[in-house]
């Protein structure tokens, strides 16, 4: 029998909004020492060390890659993520980055190439996508129990604050990217991006947005983003040819269905030409709906977990360095899209947006 | 005490699917003498006619606008629309067409035109709008008691005949296009249209489809179809600055509610260059819901009582010709966009195309 | 192979309300020719009869069973139930009567003595246990997929006609008892009746009512029933050791739920006279939420349709006599609780109260 | 401008469930300055108090009581209460306590009466009362724009903790007996109390229960808790001649709705012996919805604050001793009629049950 392994000595760097929690997760893991949180002011960084106890605040980050820590998770504006990730990776520190991974396709495709090289581990912090709903999402998806994919629709709606940097696609569409690209097999590659967005109040920039991404095979996804609906929805649909699953996260009495409907094409029924065609092409099956119980557990502490079993495993995350790059590569063809009035625009694409396998 | 007016004796044209509809509401109508069925199926004109009571059943259409009756409804395939509907006004018939009202906007036009030049009443069966929920909206929203419009969300998704002759645009589409061109003050007049189809199991057209419609002003209209949702929505959302409104025509308890929840720009919030432009750009207002009770009426009923009332009182329809012209219209250049790949395309303008004062 | 046997003949006797939905379902049934329907008013009999076709309107009783017909169906006021239902057995016919059985739980006993003597059917109208919903139930409790029975919540609410000769209880609580009837492997049979009952407004009877029956091994039934009640509830909740089960009849998204979520009690946990009892008595599981799809049928037709099986296979029907004198010894102590302030009552027993075995 | 007053000095005494969230309240109210935490387990009180800076753990009652505090809050077993707050009370705190008043209707008599004596404050922490949600069920049934109340529904049934030494009636009845003497213009005073409990599992103690409350003038109030129910509800009916509301605290998107819906017994409908009395008896009217907005407030902090302002008013507070005798009350009749099967049983009464005017 094994002893366990030592902890992984890790820092949290940004004590803004996100570092805290970053950092609760990481003090109450097994898989983690957390010894430090890092940030230019340190009246912040200290608010946030000591509750947790032997936690040190700090303001150098230079000081704290120098030291013995082995990882890092950065909590700071997206803007800074480049640079202090370079910076750790080439010092040899495994690194976790808040989403979006960078402010830039190209920056953030450098983090990936810098991972690579030194064999590190750079994960995003898609923290939707250790949810229990995600997780029996991306099971149903992956495993085929759905049938061939139709069509998914995600609604993330409600009163939200105008953000002063960016506009409603980046502030709220990342997260349903960033489901999007974890329960599809070989994660989110649309074949065009077409970006609609609404500013009626005239603030400066889209407080309502559309984004329609045929992916290959026909199947349509579909995002919808709003600060400004003073109903609150957050809801994923995902419709296959076998069964089509409801994902309400405001309802905790049932937060995720499967309608056990099927959908198909009648044999024969589309010839070419043929002028007996008739309305019955398709075909429908309706069965029962199904409600899979969900575990209660903290989304985070199964990030934080993943991380160090990418870091342990010497292997990617199930969130790594690609999937930011592919929720990148998605939102800047939607700002491209938005500038040419909703044109098909095609997300740029690279080795790097490949889907690990793991 | 004036007499009541002598009934306005009218016939049905096309004894299919609907017709059988108008002639009860007709016959159950005082304003109306319901004469005669006209199908060129005889033996279906009599399944219509016969226990209704004293209405004749007939083939010729000819010998129908020969007799004395005054007004016929159209009820026959889209493309026949256009020849009876001329025929029946260069006879002084007032004519009422289901929708859509030709199947396409030039012949609508030419109906149009002639109903003007001929002082005749054309209206078009928008059956939704004489709705007790659609009423109210229209009410709310020409009353301006939600504010400015900043967006509307309309959702008709549920499996469905897959049609052999349109897509789902032309089948579902029209249903939300003749509402929003109901309740908006001067009608539906989309800056431009772009529409994403998708036909994921290769039936040779689109299942799936999203209509973006930049309004005036900045509101974004969005209308989702779907024959191949194993759930069923039937939904419209209005997004006002003072009030919100959600219609959810499957939830009888409670199919209108009214959220008095207003959203904001705060004065001095955008300056051109200004570097403290803050988050707190936008304020909301959060008030209480409302459900207004409707009554519980046939909308058809409605619809004939209309006809009647535009007919006697000489005036245009609440849906008249130019109503339906303004959905073919959207729905043409939907067309033009699903060739175009979702381009934006500008609907076709014209003098035809302005919401008549009532 | 067999020819298909000559329908049964069959007459529908009381042409008010509930009569015409009878004399629909016979007309369409393969395994009835319904040949008249008996009124005292003829011209009532006349506006039931005609429509449907070669079937004649009757005013004499006897006339009709001096007739050739098999079978009646008996649709009048209750009082007349047990005149009728007799006179009509002894002529040798099959009967449906329908719900309350009779007015009183003496004449029902009649009745079902008179059948059995002359080994007739003698059926009780309880339409709702032919809904496909309450099916579904009764396959599940009698096939023991709940586990034991814990408790029974029946809910019946809204706005409705206070009636001029019966309370609350003899007008709603008939439907949920015969549904607890039906869906009870042995058929209603409570320990006892506790009735409470409100009348609030001083019309002179119960507008509201709670109806409480332990049953046998524990289990606790509770029946609540409310003229007015301004929101609509028909609800029935049946919780299992195993299973719970949720009827919300006015969802037609999701009417009935099954919640595979066990109770069980811990063993050992309960010792007399225990010190170290502890909370933890009992222990929970939590699994998945189910929703059986349910066919779309008419209730009415699948009651007429188990008649004619009953009368061929010469067999007690599923909703027999003695299903009707259930619900009426229950409604009889229920009435005697009531004015007894809520005294716990013993339903009256009999031999006849058996349920039989199909 | 008068200077603010001194802030009350205060202790919390028992330092398990409840207490902890008691002595946060305190904390940050500036009404209050906390001084100290007192259990009989040193620990235990001193992870409570320490966090919150300044509060001293201590475990001796009498010195806490010799000491210039001048109030308590008792979170301790119920059976205790009565003795720490007699002795409180005689040393002239004021006291607040947890609910139950006391384990007894006779001990908690005596408190109310020490407190009068002695010209103290003593309350009741019925928590639920301090809710958004009740304050506003209160006023609009006070303020009498529900009309005459008809009947009152409650309903708190989940998976429950089977408790060791209490059964489910005085485990979650007291939640809604504090809410219906609460919003009740004189308190809760029923004219008799039935009560009906099941033990389906054989714990020992009813786990799931009916209550039965005859109100004056006809009223019927019914309280449901179940603690084997799967499914939850959290609910609370209130139906009035003009208006009925529905608390549904489980929908956070709309936890009341006021259906302005009137049921009114027809003039002349009524009358003895007279044969002519027909269904029409009571009439109904059809309004809107309506769901007010309610603020974000933790409910124990308005509890605090009303304690504060009570010892600050020399009044009664709005839960005050008396409040907690009459749910107390009602449960001791409860508990006599569950043993008397169900039996009506006429709860004690006194004139320390009146509701005091504030």
């Amino acid at each position: 029998m094994s002893a366990a392994p030592a902890p992984i000595r890790v820092a949290v760097v940004g004590a803004g909004y996100w570092g805290p929690n970053l950092a609760r997760n990481f003090k109450s893991c097994s898989d983690f020492q957390l010894t430090a949180i890092c940030d230019l002011d340190l009246a912040r960084a200290q608010r946030v060390a000591e509750p947790l106890g032997n936690v040190a605040a700090i303001t150098s980050l230079p000081a704290l890659l120098a030291s013995d820590i082995e990882a890092i998770a950065v909590a700071t504006p997206a803007q800074t993520h480049h640079g202090i990730a370079m910076e750790a990776l080439r010092m040899g520190k495994h690194v976790l980055v808040e989403k979006p991974l960078a402010d830039s396709l190209d920056k953030a495709s450098q983090m990936v190439d810098e991972a690579a090289l030194s064999s590190l581990v750079l994960m995003t912090d898609h923290t939707y996508c250790y949810t229990p709903a995600v997780a029996k999402i991306r099971e149903l998806v992956i495993g085929g129990h759905l049938g061939d994919l139709l069509f998914i629709d995600c609604t993330r709606i409600n009163l939200g604050l105008v953000q002063p940097d960016v506009d409603v696609f980046w502030d709220l569409a990342p997260h349903d990217l960033s489901i999007l690209d974890f329960i599809l097999p070989d994660g989110l590659h649309p074949v065009r991006v077409s970006a609609h967005g609404a500013d009626p109040l005239g603030t400066g920039k889209s407080c309502i947005g559309h984004l329609m991404m045929p992916l290959p095979n026909g199947v349509m996804a579909h995002v919808q983003v709003n600060w400004l609906s003073p109903t609150k929805t957050r809801q994923v649909v995902v419709g296959g040819s076998e069964k089509t699953l409801v994902w309400d996260d405001l309802n905790p009495q049932q937060r995720l269905s499967i309608y056990d409907r099927g959908v198909r094409l009648n044999e024969g029924a589309v010839v070419a030409g043929d002028a007996q065609r008739t309305a019955a092409q398709v075909s429908y099956r309706l069965g029962d709906t199904w409600s899979p119980a969900l575990p209660e557990r903290e989304a985070l502490a199964d990030m934080v977990t993943e991380f160090a079993a990418a870091i342990r495993g010497r292997r990617r995350a199930l969130t790594d360095g690609s999937a930011g790059l592919r929720v990148l590569s998605v939102l800047e063809a939607a700002s491209r899209s938005l500038r040419n009035f909703g044109r098909m625009e095609r997300p740029e694409s690279s080795s790097h947006l490949l889907k690990g396998r793991l």
